[in-house]
């Protein structure tokens, strides 16, 4: 239905819509509605709206310390006294951090890795920030890593080489507890899933 | 999960995903994901990608004849000596046109009235382009004005009152078929569709 053609009323819409189209999920559709709901705005909203996204890749940098995007140098999480910083949970994106800070539990900090080893895709160790992870476990106040990492093969591959890597130091190695999540039903959960979480058990501690 | 904090580790990041959050339909989470899609991009793609919405939302105009969105001052469906200038399908807005248009079937013009008479949103005749349709009537070479809005309460108000308005010229005026759908079911029609589909019946003629 809303096809636009190459003799479309206007190449500076056809445009528009090809940009917004290169979104990750946005249809031809979506983008079209996009960027009519533009044409609506007062030119200064649309003006704000550009240049921020502009800025925003412009002048966004990656911490020193964890690579978390971060406007200055360091991040936040990283400044932060008042964080555990002998605690590093280990993360394979941005996404993951802003997931856990969202749950306002974690008092440790974070190390961004930017990917899992996956050979298929060509990333290699050292395309990731493992290097800068030992460096900061060698600094000495490092007592534990938490691996965050994903549970399918490249993010399995990847916490196995970290753990490796962090062998010679001395630091307590522990990944993030899987098994069927809280209000999940039993028969929904895959079998994989079910049968890791009987296998690590632990003492039931009631809730009074 | 995704919430994004006020000391969120990135004031830019926060800025570029309430932008993306103002487009319709788009929540915090699918403007989070765009935001990070951008930070993958390359510098120059997203260069492109901003100034192409920019350029849009500047240069883009209303066409002086039909006010559909055009790149020039008169739109390249109304400059078009191969279309049908004495029919002019009324329609309510530039996404109508395109729907048309990517039928591929409809041969005349079109006038874009840019909304219905609305008084609840306090849109009202001025607000439309109803007087401009008037004045292309009364340039005499207007054979037919084909009606196609809504059918809710404002369209068909809009629809009377452009009936009215142009009562006293030598014009035919239509309204497009309303009915079942080309491969609609029956049953799963709606009941006012139906009973005006049975009484507006057509005589049968054979795809032969």
């Amino acid at each position: 239905m809303m096809r636009v053609e190459p003799n479309a009323p206007s190449q500076l819409l056809q445009a528009a819509v090809e940009q917004f189209a290169s979104l990750p999920g946005v249809g031809k559709k979506t983008a079209l509605r996009y960027a009519l709901h533009l044409l609506k705005q007062p030119q200064e909203r649309v003006s704000l709206f550009v240049s921020s996204l502009d800025k925003f890749r412009k002048e966004v940098r990656h911490c020193q310390v964890c690579s978390m995007i971060t406007d200055d140098e360091v991040c936040p999480i990283c400044r932060d006294k008042q964080r555990d910083h002998s605690v590093i949970c280990v993360v394979e994106s941005i996404r993951d951090v802003l997931s856990i800070e969202a749950t306002g539990d974690y008092r440790g900090v974070y190390h961004v890795l930017g990917g899992v080893i996956s050979p298929m895709d060509g990333i290699g160790p050292s395309d990731l920030t493992l290097n800068q992870l030992v460096e900061r476990v060698k600094s000495g106040s490092v007592q534990e890593v938490i691996l965050a990492l994903s549970t399918d093969m490249e993010g399995e591959t990847t916490s196995f080489y970290l753990y490796k890597l962090l062998a010679g130091h001395a630091v307590t190695v522990s990944a993030i507890a899987r098994g069927v999540g809280f209000g999940d039903d039993l028969e929904y959960a895959d079998q994989l899933t079910l049968s890791k979480s009987i296998a690590n058990r632990q003492l039931f501690t009631p809730n009074i």
